[in-house]
C-alpha cells in the first residue's frame, strides 16, 4: 500500500499534523472526555436499536499468564485460597488474585488519554508531569467509568482483498478505510468505536507469535485527520492501531500521538477481532451495539477490558 | 423483619433447602453456566428495546486501594512509567499496574461459581478439588466471558419504608421483595438480573465504615427458593446478598450457598447502587439494559466488574 | 525525659542541625555509600573475631501478611502452585509469589539512601527527581549489595531503668544512650550498626498493637551529631528510630531526616530486638557480629532484611 | 565425562538411591530442619575464625526484572512514590514495591524443603498436601530464619581443567569433585554449604542466555550419596545443581529430588559464583565465612536470598 520507500515524514511536519488533527481546547480548557463527548445519549438509543438478535460477542482475549516474544509483562493470577483448604463449617470459599500491567501487546485494553505524550504534553495541553508515581492526576481511564456504550464498526480490511491477514508492517491508508466502508455499505460516522482489523491473530494463529513491537500492520498516520473529520468516539485495533515500522522522525507512535494526545481519543489496543469479524460476515452486516465498562481505576493509564459487541 | 429469636436453622434443614433450590443437573451434567442459560438471545433482544434515552450508569464502587475496616485486601495501583521519565524521542509513555484480590467487602466484584461449595462440592456435583492451586479447572469466571446482556431490576428495599438505609443485620423476606415490586410496578422474571438495594452506602456515607464481616442486611436464606422460581439469572447487591449474623448452623453464607453452589447463579457482591437507585427514582422506572463483561480471565473465581446500566 | 512543653524547633534551627550533621562530599561528590564507608575490611574482621560461641540470632519478625492498625500495606504471600497439583512425574514441585512493600511500620526492613529528601535534595546533595518512577537512578539499596558485615551494638534503653519498654511518644536523648553505654560497659564506635531498643514488641505483647505513625519512642533528634561523632555506619530500632510525635516544625521524620538525607547513614527499621536482647542480657555482652543481606535490588528504595547476630 | 549413552536408571533404580540417601527419621519423626542440624555452634565459630581480611563477597545476582529466554517470571520492581510527588512538608520520602516469584532459573534463591515431593511426600515422609494453597504447614523456609552461618567451600570445576565453563549439558561426577577438592587443598566436610561453580554466567555473558530449562551442567545423581557421606549441610550452584538433559526416568530433576525430599538439604540454585571464584583463586583458597540469611517468610517455598561470603 504505502511504498516502502516513502520519503520520512520530519518532525517539523508531524508537528504540523498533529496541530491539524488537536482537539485541545475544543470542549473547554477543562475537558477531559476528548472525543468520549461525541458519544451523545441519543448516540448511545440509536446504537440499543441496532440489537436485533441478542447475540453478543467478546472483543477481548483471554487474560494472558505466559511469556512469549509478544508478551513481556504476563498477567500474574495466583489463588488465595483453593479447594484443598478445609473450611471450619459446611461451606468453604475459594479466592484468588490478579495483577496485570494492561499496556502490553498480548492484553486487550483500554489506553487513558494519559498515556502517551507529545513534547511533554498530553490531551488538551496538559504537562506530562500530571502523571506523576502515584498515578495521572488527569485524562485517566476514570472518564469512560460510566460505560462507553455506542455504534461499533468494523473495518475488515484483509477481507477486501480476499485475504486471511495483512503482512506485518503493512500501512493502512485513508482510501482503504473508504474501501471497506463501500464493501460494508456503511459509513464510520459521529460518536462511533471503529474497530479496524488486520487479520494479525489469524496470522498468529497460522505461523505463532512475532515481535509485534518491531512489525505490524495499522493505521498510516494520513487517518488521524480523517479519523477527526468523521467524529469517531474510539478507536480499536486487533494491533495497536499503528503500523511498525513507520517513517515518521522522532515519533515512537503515530497514530497513538495523533489520537491520545493531540485528539483525546482513546485507544483499544489488542482487540480479538476474530469471532467479531466472523458474527459481522455472517450476517453481512458489520455495525452493532458496543459496550466498554472499564474498571473505575481513579489516576489508571489504561485498563483491561472486555468490550462486548451485541447484534 | 424477621425476628432476633427466630429458631435457628439446623444443617439438615439447609441440605433440605439445599437439595429444594439445587440446579444440579438441570441444563446436563456438564452445565457449567448454571442460571446464565437462562439469559436467551430473546431476553438479551428485549432489554435492549429498554434503552429510551441512552443514559448510561456505572454499579461499580472505584477500585479501593486504601485499608479500612471494610477493606483488608486493598488493591494495588502502582505506575510503571510516570510522567517523570525523558523520552529518547518526543513521544513518551506512562504505564501503571494494578492487582487486586477481588473478593473482598470493599470491592464491586462478579462471583464464580466456583467461589462457594457446600459438603465439598460446587455447581453441578463437581468436587471442589477441582478448583486446584493453579485456579479453578471447572466453573470459573470465564462461563460470562461474551457478556452477560440482560434485563436489570433494582428492588429498592430502603425506599418501601422510606428510609436511607437497612440497619445492618437486617434480613429481606420474599415479602419484601415482592412488596417492592408492586412499589415499584414491576415483576421480576426469567433472565433477569436482580439487584436488591439495602442503602448500606448511604450509611457509610453517614457514619463510616464498619465491620461488614459481621453485620449487615440482606437477603434471608427463605429468598432463595423465591429467587428460583422467578428465574433470575444473577444476584447483586450493594452488600454481599447475604445477611450477617445469619441463624444458619454451619453455614458460613447461606445465601452464596444456595446462589452459587446449589443454584449455579452467580453473585454481583458490593455494587453501587446510589447513582443507580437515584436514576429510577427520577424515571420512576427500575428496569433497564445491563451489561456485565468480567474479564477473561481462565480458571479465575471471580472479577472486578463495572455493571453499566442503560436507560 | 524531654520535656512534652520543651519550645519547638524551628525549620531554621533544623537546617542548622542539618549542615551540622551533613556529610555531603566528605567521600567525594560522587560517593554513594554514605556512613558504610565507615566499615573499613579491617572493622569486618575485628568483628568476626566478636563470635565466641557460634549462637545466630534472627533481628527480623516474621513477614506481616495480615492488616492491623500497624500494617495498611501487608505482604501478599500466594502459592503458584501446591501439593494439589499432580505432577506427570513421579517428582512434583511448589511455588510461591511474594509481593512487598517494604517501608512500612510493620515490616523489618533497611532503607535506602534514597529514602528520604530534605527540601528536595538527597544524600551527598543530589535532586529528588533522581527517584523517578522508574527507581532510584542514585543513592539506592545496592550499595549494601556486598553485605553489610561488622560489629552490631545493642543499647537496651528500658533495661536502664528496669522497665520493659519506653511508653510511645518517649524520646530518647545522647545522655540516655551514654547510660545504656556505660551499664553494658562498652562504647560506640566507628563502623558499628547501632542498634536501639525501645521495647516497642514487648508492648505490643501486652496491649496489642497501636498506630506507631502516630506515637513511638525513639530517638530525639539531639541524638543525630551524637551519632555522627562516634561514626556509627548504620542505625536499627525496634521502632523507626524516630519518636513520635516529635517536636520539630516542617519535619516529618527528624531522625530520618538527618541519618537518611545528611549523614548518609542507613536506617533498619521495626527490627525484632527481643530475642537479641535477651541474648545480650544472658550473656552479659551486648556486641556481636552482625551481617546483613539487602537483596540485590537495582534502584530500589529499600528492601526487607533479617539481619543475623552472631555471638 | 558421563557417556551419553549411558544406560537409562529406572524409577526403581532411583527409588533405591533415594532411600540410600534418605535421613527421613534421622533427626526424629517431627524434624523439619533436615541437614541444618549438621550446622552445630561449633561449626559457626570454627567458620568465623576463617575472616583473615573482612572482604565480603556477594552470590547473588542482582534481581531480573526483565524477561529473556531463562526469566520466564521477572520480578516486579515499582514505585509508591517517586521524587516527583510533592511534600507537604519540607521532608518527603519515596517508596518502592517488590514482587517475586523467587523459584525461576533467573533469581538466585534459596529452596525450602517444601519446594520437591517424591511419589507424594516431602521430606521426612510428610505428604505434599501439608503444602496447601495457602502456604507450607511444614518444611517451609523458616527452617533457616535465624540465619545459616557456616564455612561455604567453593569447588571450581571447570577451573580443573583451565576452562571457563561446563558445556551446558555436562554432568558433574563425585570423582570430579574429588578432584577439585585436591586441586583446591581442602576437604568438604560436616557442616559445610558446599557451592559448585559450572561457569554457566560466564557462558552466559559470552554467548548470551539460553533455556537453561533444556541444558544444563550440574551434579550427577551419584553425587547424592557423596553429598550426604560428607555431611554437607546445603548445596548451592550457579546452575540449579541438577544437570539437563539427565537420564533418569520419571523424575524431573533428580539432585534436587535426593536432596530437598530424601536427605532434607535445601538448595541454593543460580547464585552468582563468578566475584567468588576470582575472590578465592587470587587467594588460593576456596573455604570462607558464609551467611545466608532468609526472610521470615512462614508456610514460604523458598526466598531470593543474597549469601556473604566473608574471607
Amino acid at each position: 500500500m504505502v511504498q516502502a520507500d516513502a520519503p520520512r515524514m520530519t518532525v517539523e511536519e508531524f508537528q504540523a499534523l498533529f496541530e491539524r488533527c488537536s482537539n485541545w481546547g475544543r470542549w473547554g480548557p477543562d475537558d477531559e472526555r476528548g472525543t468520549l463527548n461525541l458519544i451523545t445519549p441519543e448516540q448511545t438509543k440509536r446504537a440499543a436499536a441496532l440489537v436485533r438478535e441478542g447475540v453478543t460477542v467478546s472483543c477481548a482475549w483471554p487474560l494472558n499468564t505466559e511469556v512469549d516474544v509478544e508478551n513481556r509483562m504476563p498477567a500474574t493470577h495466583l489463588m488465595l485460597r483453593a479447594g484443598d483448604v478445609v473450611a471450619e463449617v459446611e461451606t468453604s470459599s475459594t479466592a484468588d488474585y490478579l495483577a496485570l500491567a494492561p499496556h502490553g501487546q498480548a492484553h486487550s485494553h483500554l489506553d487513558a488519554l494519559c498515556h502517551v505524550a507529545w513534547k511533554g504534553k498530553i490531551y488538551n495541553n496538559r504537562p506530562v508531569s500530571v502523571v506523576t508515581s502515584m498515578g495521572a492526576l488527569k485524562n485517566a481511564i476514570t472518564i469512560g467509568q460510566n460505560g462507553i456504550v455506542t455504534r461499533g464498526v468494523l473495518l475488515d480490511i484483509p477481507a477486501l482483498n480476499n485475504v486471511e491477514w495483512l503482512e506485518p508492517g503493512t500501512p493502512i491508508l485513508p482510501e482503504n478505510l473508504e474501501a471497506a466502508e463501500s464493501a460494508e455499505g456503511l459509513r464510520v460516522g459521529e460518536g462511533d468505536v471503529l474497530l479496524v482489523r488486520t487479520g494479525r491473530h489469524r496470522r498468529r494463529q497460522e505461523h505463532g507469535p512475532w515481535n509485534a513491537s518491531e512489525l505490524l500492520a495499522g493505521l498510516h498516520y494520513t487517518c488521524a485527520p480523517w479519523l477527526r473529520e468523521r467524529g469517531v468516539a474510539l478507536l480499536g485495533c486487533d494491533g495497536v492501531s499503528d503500523y511498525r515500522p513507520h517513517n515518521v522522525e522522532g515519533v515512537r507512535l503515530p497514530i497513538h500521538t495523533l489520537t491520545l494526545a493531540a485528539m483525546g481519543m482513546q485507544l483499544l489496543d489488542n482487540q480479538n477481532l476474530e469471532e467479531l469479524a466472523q458474527a459481522c460476515a455472517s450476517r453481512r452486516r458489520w455495525e452493532f451495539l458496543l459496550t466498554i465498562a472499564p474498571l473505575r481505576l481513579e489516576k489508571g493509564t489504561g485498563c483491561a477490558v472486555n468490550p462486548i459487541a451485541v447484534f
